[in-house]
């Protein structure tokens, strides 16, 4: 597809993040494609496949968000960017390849799973932006949203409970985000998945050295 | 002094903490006082001027909250202190050393700065704790607690407001924490400052390479 064609995409998308959280604006629909084009590249994936599904992803979340959860964001999104794409007149085989990576981004169970490798791409580039440095970012970000501590030690994040004083960014690490490395659904995924991890243990190591006034 | 009196005087200002936000509470007044002695220790000065003060720098900053700043926390602690200390008989000359670091652990006017090597000290344990990797969480936190962005360009972090949507780390660092290694006061700050300064940057070019998909 041309240039113009992903511009337009992302101008009509737009409104669909406004107001969204800062966990899941348009920046991290963004580092998603960016990062699945990447991962697309090393595996030899359909990049054009790719980036339409990236962008479009998360483009019901605010709905999600809005119905306090009724709504499953990928089930509504396959909805809305199944209509964005007809009105586009796109390719319909292409939009069915699309279509299956929007409704298994967010894979929980065994029938709703990742089976193309585009799938799996876009499965594997969302997950990794919750790790890494803008995965610490972002969820400081949220623990300073619903007003947390910065830290605690390992016994009070393990003891923590979920929206509470105890949900730190080091408990988010340590009974989510250090998961993620294991879920991963492509060699490229994993690797990066690795790197970030290992950027985040050394994160908190930083930290719990300056806890107790080192360095 | 003995063991007993710095855990009775812990006791006796945790009240002081109760809801204060999480860039101040007691947790931040901990880092202080053990980064602080470990400076102490450095730079040859009295541990024990330096605990007691670091432990009750900020037992005014509750007050200065409510008060929405009418009430300055250094000006205020300093009373609160000296009531807590002249009610342990504690020396009276030592309790104007202590006194004397907690006036100017704020300094923005010469005629406010610290003069005392205990002082300064305090000054830069106090200063640290909002750089490093503590400081990152202290900072997304904050920027969390008022809905910004978790990142954005140099552009926007330059031309950004204060309290707004560009209101991210990435300008709080820009703008405020990448000065403090210019501002500390002791040799051996200095020099915890210029890494603690250098770990933000290198979290920063990491922010920024898995902006575009890097790593």
């Amino acid at each position: 597809m041309d240039e113009q064609f992903f511009e337009d995409l992302k101008e009509k998308i737009q409104p669909y993040f406004e107001g969204v959280n800062s966990c899941h604006d348009f920046s991290h629909t963004e580092r998603v494609k960016n990062l699945a084009l990447q991962i697309g590249e090393k595996e030899g994936a359909d990049l054009e496949i790719i980036e339409i599904a990236a962008l479009l992803h998360d483009i019901a979340r605010k709905e999600q968000d809005e119905s306090k959860g009724k709504i499953c964001h990928a089930s509504r999104g396959v909805e809305m960017a199944r209509k964005l794409l007809e009105e586009q007149k796109y390719n319909p085989e292409k939009i069915e390849k699309i279509i299956h990576c929007i409704a298994t981004h967010r894979f929980r169970d065994e029938k709703n799973s990742p089976k193309s490798k585009e799938a799996k791409i876009l499965f594997d580039a969302d997950k990794l932006d919750s790790i890494g440095a803008v995965g610490l970012l972002r969820a400081a970000s949220f623990s300073g949203h619903i007003g947390a501590k910065i830290h605690n030690t390992l016994e009070e994040a393990k003891n923590g409970k979920d929206y509470s004083k105890e949900d730190t960014v080091f408990r988010e690490f340590l009974i989510k985000l250090s998961k993620i490395k294991d879920k991963c659904m492509t060699e490229t995924g994993r690797r990066i998945a690795e790197s970030r991890h290992h950027f985040m243990e050394d994160f908190f190591d930083k930290v719990n050295k300056e806890f107790i006034g080192e360095q």
